[in-house]
């Protein structure tokens, strides 16, 4: 089924006449163009209102109507509209008011879940891309050996990174569906920059290096025995794929290493749950009691208050979408979803431990997008 | 004044009793803490409410509370909070209605465009922070003959600038007000790369490298006696500046230099209008009638349809902040806005030609903090 239709049938199940896509991405998904305009949906019918560009030639299969303002969307609709569908959850009210008066409705209801729920499930080609993404990410971290200098800081090690990762195809955006979150290429941490938080819904946020961005690496110079993790984000040709591996420079102290066979098992005691099938609310209650039974539930996940209430998160055209392995999300996993799985351990003395990958879940298991072994990295 | 104290002026001169402040960069505009969380400030009170983080110390002289949902604040506001003020510009619909719902509110209004008005006027340690930007837009600009290899395409060079200025303390985040619009370091476009139109809302758009972000470079060689535009954006400690030059390798054909002779009369002729006191609609008008006399209207600002409806605009915190040189725009300058002038054509067979600064408007006239010459410039 074309992607378009899927909003269709939607649209029938949820008893809506209409969808009124708004969000950029999203227009981009359904119709393979992204542009500043309105995507609206029938049970039986697809117009594309572009507003931004006009000028450029467009390769939809969309029928496509160029407009100035959203009044003129109403002359290409049917009279009775009924309740509409928007996007409640990512369009700013003012926009939401503004197409409602425009177009005369009163009733709107949200379809951002729904939405959400039919870009969980991945097509070859977004597999594809997440893959590609993924070869990318092996390449950047082999890449680590080859930049880092002794005296570097994390700061000046990430630039590195990011340099390579663009230069071999990561297209450096990195989208949210999250009002408030902001992503960027990679977070390297390291010892006491790994245990502060962030406004960042994530188990790592860092201190960065100014207060108007919040997250992320310093300025602090990356010392002997002292454990770093490298999360890194690339985003190729729309799609991401997410990881993470644990380096140090020089040695690792004896009973950190002790401490990553805890964060090595509860990596794989996750992994076994990866099948087409399972609940990841169950996955996610199932893991937290394996934590609590290693005595580190207190290290899991991000520090006190601050510490996230989730494991994993699926990835694609944002780094935050569907499935959530978390409390609350009852979806079971399917094969061609695309889950990053990321179990961390933030406390003292040791700073931080973290490992994660991006799986595709195939019909035979979990099978991880990210080329590049998973075990303690020296340097 | 104390920047929070000013929204209680507005909402004393609107006759509101609060405001509800959710876009973390407004937060941290108001508090110096980016935040995930609401900031409340009544006519005589201010509470930020901070949902996350909760571990990391927070350096703010307003009242600080830490808060799991929205329905703990109400606890802690006056019973009778009558119309609330909201940034309905940007906030999506859902959180709008989530905390209306928790705080009972029935009636709110936009105060986006007040808080916009009071983040135009900058105070001098902002101003500051764009000058640093500036500077290092400036050793950007030089680093291109130092980086610049032939056979290099649009891509390869940004890449080169953009690892460059992150060096030199670009943080690389580019934030903007308008929904939709997504901004990055730098567009480099040459020739017909030039005349292709994004859904930015920008004057040159330019063909990006994927459909899933397309706009700025290609990987097209830059080529011989073909001018080429560097348009930069650099984030110093959150506050952007904005510029464009404009490149040829070997040689600038002769018509092209004849009518860049053009363009810098109506940078100029903009340049005499930035002064305290003038209406920003009045110098658009004035400059589109003064374009049209030059005989160039149909290259100004855009192709087509897609021509822009500005020729300036504010920088700060965002790259699309107040004021706008443009039709609607009334409210006079002022001493310590910022604004970027950005005079561009673009037309066959020329391709593109620009020229940008980011201004600050003095007692004495406009200075610009871009420290780099704005002639053409040869490879």
């Amino acid at each position: 089924m074309e992607r378009i239709e899927k909003i269709s049938q939607v649209l029938k199940n949820k008893s809506i006449n209409s969808a009124f896509i708004l969000k950029p991405l999203n227009i981009f998904y359904f119709t393979g163009e992204l542009v500043n305009g309105v995507l609206y949906v029938s049970q039986d019918d697809a117009i594309l209102f572009v507003r931004r560009p006009k000028e450029r030639p467009l390769s939809t299969r969309t029928k496509t109507v160029f407009v100035d303002s959203f009044k003129e969307i109403k002359g290409y609709i049917s009279a009775s509209t009924g309740r509409a569908g928007f996007e409640l959850d990512s369009i700013p009210y003012n926009l939401v008011a503004k197409l409602s008066e425009a177009l005369e409705f009163r009733e709107f209801e949200d379809i951002s879940h729904e939405i959400r729920i039919l870009r969980m499930v991945k097509e070859p080609i977004e597999i594809e891309k997440i893959r590609k993404a993924g070869e990318i990410i092996g390449k950047t971290f082999s890449q680590v050996q080859e930049v880092f200098v002794e005296g570097m800081t994390e700061r000046e090690l990430l630039l590195e990174l990011d340099y390579y990762s663009r230069k071999n195809g990561n297209l450096a955006i990195y989208r949210m569906h999250s009002f408030g979150n902001e992503a960027s290429f990679s977070h390297i941490l390291q010892g006491e920059d790994a245990l502060v938080s962030s406004y960042l819904d994530a188990p790592t946020g860092g201190p960065g290096v100014s207060s108007a961005f919040p997250q992320g690496s310093s300025n602090k110079r990356i010392e002997k025995g002292k454990p770093f993790t490298i999360d890194v984000m690339v985003n190729f040709d729309g799609y991401v794929a997410d990881a993470t591996r644990t380096f140090a420079l020089g040695y690792f102290p004896e009973d950190f290493k002790v401490l990553w066979e805890k964060l090595n098992s509860v990596f794989r005691f996750l992994c076994e749950d990866l099948l087409s099938g399972r609940i990841p609310e169950e996955i996610y209650i199932k893991t937290l009691e394996y934590v609590s039974s290693l005595g580190v539930m207190d290290l899991f996940m991000g520090r006190g208050k601050d510490r996230v209430k989730f494991i994993g998160h699926g990835t694609g055209l944002e780094v935050d979408e569907y499935p959530f392995i978390a409390k609350g999300f009852k979806i079971p996993l399917s094969e061609n979803m695309i889950v990053a799985i990321e179990p961390k351990f933030v406390g003292e003395p040791f700073g931080i431990m973290g490992l994660e990958d991006t799986f595709v879940i195939n019909n035979d298991g979990p099978e991880s997008l990210i080329p590049f072994e998973s075990s303690l990295i020296l340097l």
